[in-house]
């Protein structure tokens, strides 16, 4: 069924899978690089698909009630001192403006890498009473953190992302939006992105600066390398002491209420790359893709193609993001380029369609034609939307799960870990020694987390060989 | 008809406009001011107008074609010194970043005061061929501008803004984007905020930096102070030039394209509150209002109200962004916060109501009350915001008028610059020394704008006497 290999730009997944993903994010338009150190530019189409990120997103958020704001970019020195463990885990990767306007500033003020200081100062004024709580805030902004080594959307210095904040008169009720929202987070995954994750809470050193608990959703690239899609946190009353932040709660005694933060970023755009693409470029979730549908007309010289191809868009146009591309480039080169794009469907029409009130479809996931009436197309587009979505999700949970491997020993572990990428699941004694001692031997194995359904592989630590505590998903990371 | 005023917690206008607004955007929760300099908080309410006034402007900027992307928040020193007017302009009002991560940077960054530079050098690898033409790309971001004095919404250090910049083959075609889009941000402020501008060109002196012409809106705010609503810029080719950015025409004759930009900020909540406000608080104009009805309920402890209260604001909740207040505060606590708030449409509804199906609807504006059957409730809904947005616009009409003046001469100019606030018509010569004249004698008339229903008042400049070019609007600004 498949058609011959169109476009050969790009290198090949198989050969270097770092050079496939640079190439496809330049050929498909996703960034272009600027003159600024580690600063990407997001381009029109990669730029859509976070725009259709974010409504999706914000939607899931405000329905459970959250509220948008926006906070300065800047926070002075003193401010992100006031958390010791924050301030340890975030200054050394902070920009710092030192001069405004002409004069030398009398304190250091750093661009945001993330907000949980700014958010306490605030809550500082605006939380007396049980009343006042709880406060669900939530912004979408840019955050800096200056990064030696680059990557469009996987690490940049500035990046685009959300940030929620929250703050409740107890701990059940903070570390239950904690869950929450990692849930929130993997159904955006499976039913927006097409993704499968596995859920799971970071180890000690894993955690997030500041936190008491750190939540995360890793899904599995195509190359069996980990990415960290979205992480949640409990801070428990840490930032509140630091900050003096007290509400009076019914009994009229004073207390501290219990903090969360989550975020997810533009990283998510290397995700859908990096889990769905192939050798002829990227291949967007139909939920969150620019372009839904392409509509490439053949022989649109001859009379009445290019009418009926028109009427085709405005009637689909209804329902989906549709794109006619009636350009005087060569139906050959319209497919590579959509194909590049990762358009999830593409539609042809020509004069022998027409005449038999028909068109072709084409999944860009496995090239395979149907030919549909156009009585019912709407449905026909939609039915082959989902079909891709389902085969995007199903892929990827096939790939997640013949890449993660079992190991039982040491000797397990670091064969896995030299010969087959992936995630290993192995048990663990709790000892940061163990960890450290697992990522110096393999080169950059990490805990990516103890997941929510743990397994019991065996009593004893697969490092050490002392009492087994947790089993952990370890993997590489980007 | 009207009610007894029922919050004496604010500033009157008449007595001190400036103290009022401050207390307007802290009682009606709009902002709350951060600890770091000229930088505001923009709480939840105030962001939700922002939203609002977002999703109806992006929609109309892409209904022309227009799309959006992200571009760094940093501009290296080198890049904004290439075109010389605009470095100069903008270069003593930036924030620069010195220090990344532990390392002092070898080149200081800015961060974007506006983003021509960045577009230009984007352009620059983008643009080669007519056909890559025209680039009609926008941004929403947030930008910064050292500023020594600062107010909440008009004059912040950061504020979030959207800036569009194109890019065309001709002349012709790009002056016609100037305007159009200038046309675009007039009929948003007369149909989404219910505010009446002047529309003109500035001045040479009042250009922006880098500036063939630029374009103004100026809507008046109650107090009879302009307040620069919206600009757009035709750069001609000077920036292409500085820049190095050619394509190639049909000719294959190498071309310097022609370029644009314009933007309009947060200022436009300033707007929205200067232009409607009352001693009562803020009224906003309902199509960006985050609350349109509040539904209040009288007697609510009686059985049945709460459950007709939640029924009514589950049909309203359909059509309007609606929100029932079923809190145990009074009645007459509920009234006084939404009218500070500026909800534009209360609704009551009580025992009685109940028993004959009918609520009562109270306006904002007028506070008038008007007794309507609960069965067409959505249709007296929406012909009461759509009566608040007539006449929210009507007064703010009325008020532009009345405070606009004719000058002849400079006796005359200088006695209504003394004495009655709002715009003043006078004829200018077309010299700038008549510009610095007026506003050293004034202490700050500036000229707005030239107008483009430009009147011919008489035949000499009203401050010099010699042969008058144009007719300028005059007035104090925020």
């Amino acid at each position: 069924m498949a058609k011959e290999k169109m476009v050969e730009q790009i290198t090949s997944m198989d050969t270097d899978f770092a050079q496939w993903y640079t190439d496809v994010v330049k050929k498909a338009e996703l960034v272009d690089y600027s003159g600024v150190h580690g600063c990407m530019i997001i381009r029109p189409y990669g730029y859509a698909i976070w725009e259709n990120i974010q409504r999706d997103l914000d939607a899931r958020f405000k329905k459970l009630g959250h509220e948008n704001l926006y906070m300065p970019m800047f926070i002075p020195e003193s401010l992100l001192q006031k958390e010791k463990d924050h301030v340890n885990g975030f200054a050394p990767e902070c920009a710092w403006v030192t001069v405004g306007g002409e004069n030398k500033l009398s304190e250091r003020l750093a661009i945001r890498p993330t907000s949980e200081t700014l958010f306490c100062e605030h809550y500082r004024n605006i939380i007396h009473s049980y009343r006042d709580l709880p406060k669900l805030y939530n912004q979408w902004c840019n955050v800096v953190r200056w990064e030696k080594t680059t990557r469009p959307f996987l690490r940049t210095s500035e990046f685009l992302w959300q940030e929620g904040h929250t703050m409740h008169a107890t701990e059940d009720e903070a570390r239950a939006e904690t869950i929450q929202m990692l849930h929130v987070y993997s159904d955006f995954y499976r039913e927006a992105l097409a993704i499968p994750a596995i859920l799971g809470r970071k180890t000690e050193k894993e955690k997030f600066a500041g936190a008491e608990e750190t939540y995360t959703i890793e899904p599995m690239m195509h190359n069996g390398v980990a990415l960290q899609g979205g992480t949640t946190h409990y801070f428990g009353t840490g930032f509140c002491k630091a900050f003096d932040i007290t509400y009076t709660d019914k009994e009229n005694k004073v207390q501290y209420p219990h903090q969360t933060s989550w975020g997810v970023s533009t990283r998510m755009i290397g995700a859908i790359i990096m889990t769905h693409g192939d050798d002829n470029g990227l291949i967007l979730p139909p939920r969150v893709a620019p372009i839904q549908v392409v509509i490439i007309p053949a022989a649109q010289h001859k009379e009445g193609v290019l009418e009926a191809a028109g009427a085709l868009r405005d009637k689909l146009a209804e329902s989906f993001r549709v794109k006619l591309d009636d350009s005087d480039n060569s139906a050959g080169w319209k497919f590579s380029q959509y194909e590049m794009k990762g358009v999830p469907v593409r539609l042809e029409i020509g004069p022998r369609d027409i005449a038999s009130n028909s068109c072709v479809l084409v999944s860009r996931v496995t090239r395979e034609k149907k030919i549909v009436s156009l009585d019912n197309i709407v449905d026909e587009v939609q039915a082959m939307l989902d079909q891709v979505h389902e085969e995007l999700y199903n892929r990827a949970l096939e790939n997640l799960k013949t890449k993660t491997h079992v190991a039982k020993d040491f000797d397990e572990l670091t064969d896995i870990a030299a010969n087959r990428p992936g995630f290993i699941k192995a048990m663990w004694c709790g000892d940061v020694e163990c960890e450290d001692k697992i990522k110096d031997v393999t080169g950059g194995v990490k805990s990516r987390c103890i997941p929510f359904d743990e397994e019991k592989l065996s009593d004893v630590c697969a490092c050490c060989g002392k009492p087994a505590k947790h089993m952990v998903v370890w993997g590489r990371q980007y």
